[in-house]
């Protein structure tokens, strides 16, 4: 049985998730990049994994480097869209930083392959990859202005006094937990699955306000933090 | 002018640091392992860039993985043997904790290359590579067990209390945050060199411990650690 439409011919049957030809190459990129790396990757194989000829995916992509700078795109554009908005929300910054953390965490281990892995490519690192770099960096940006605001109100009721050294890398931190999300969900798939993407959000999110000094009782934060994110999806 | 000495003749004098070929190899497969990936280095590759024969990294590894799996041996080698320590150690488990996160970040920091970027080579997570395996597993467990002691002293003062599933993803957490040193300076090394290699990993133990629900100043603690961490390597 064919599902190939009139006017698109396929060689084989549709073999990857996706509602068109670049959605079932992104999909198989994916899986490909992660499992057998960048270089590793050609675009035959990535078309023979989606059963269309190689010349289909340059009518798309005109790069390799294309294919991966979307994919890597994709970790980064709902988190930053939330923190454009967070960045003018009124809520104190903990509530904010926290929104922040947990809505990251929680679309990297929800996605259908642990696309953050391929940040850690070598060819992440080395390559420019203008539409994900610049997003990346403005999300960090982000994480580190709530970082700072949080710090600052915690440093209120904490007992210690931090150096200005010791405040700047903490504030560097969160950004960076988020993403043993990434690594722990590629070093123990099955303990994400049991342990559920919501409740290992919500811990990454607790830790992230813990090292900033926030101590005590979570749960208000945790409460208003999702609030704010259902206000600003609605 | 040529460095060869006799009986081991190289065709160009000696490019890398390391005072046996097998040290000029592993340097060599390192940078090229974290710029080209994987995939995308050979040994032909290493090979000149030590330059030696090709054949002559086969008197030393018998394939490309087993380079590897030394090179990712390197990262955990030192931080195993300082757990194990640890383990046995009648320190309180806050101060164990924060110097096997402290020692790890530093390792991590001040080695020549980035070896902990090669944690994220997909070829990292899909082979087996049983040296390094085991010895990263122990590791885990060590900081699991630490950081499930760890909060089990600081609940004491804490007033929050913490439901089972929190603690369980708590005491996986500090094993990952390490992973922060390997990506800060894999995305700005001039931060690292600017916060110093010491600093950076006095922050991230601070958050470690911070993030199991130890509030206040971390002063005892870090020098308690420092001292620990003296007295096992004399």
């Amino acid at each position: 049985m064919s599902t190939s439409r009139p006017g698109r011919p396929r060689r084989v049957e549709r073999r990857r998730p996706g509602d068109t030809p670049e959605e079932e190459i992104l999909d198989a990129a994916a899986e490909l990049f992660i499992t057998r790396g960048f270089a590793g990757t050609s675009t035959r194989l990535i078309a023979t994994a989606v059963g269309i000829q190689q010349s289909t995916i340059y009518h798309y992509f005109s790069t390799k480097e294309e294919i991966l700078d979307n994919l890597l795109t994709r970790t980064v554009v709902a988190p930053a869209r939330l923190a454009e908005s967070l960045m003018r929300d009124p809520e104190r910054a903990a509530v904010r930083l926290y929104a922040m953390v947990w809505f990251d965490c929680r679309q990297l281990l929800a996605a259908q392959w642990n696309l953050g892995a391929l940040f850690n490519l070598p060819e992440s690192t080395r390559t420019k990859f203008p539409r994900f770099d610049e997003r990346r960096e403005y999300l960090r940006d982000c994480y580190r202005a709530l970082s700072l605001a949080t710090r600052s109100e915690s440093s209120t009721s904490d007992s210690a006094q931090w150096s200005a050294t010791e405040v700047d890398i903490a504030a560097a931190l969160p950004f960076h937990f988020v993403e043993a999300a990434i690594q722990i969900r590629s070093d123990s798939p099955g303990r994400v699955e049991r342990i559920g993407a919501d409740d290992l959000a919500t811990g990454i999110a607790d830790a992230a306000l813990r090292a900033l000094g926030h101590s005590g009782d979570l749960t208000p934060v945790r409460k208003a933090a999702r609030q704010v994110i259902r206000q600003i999806e609605d």
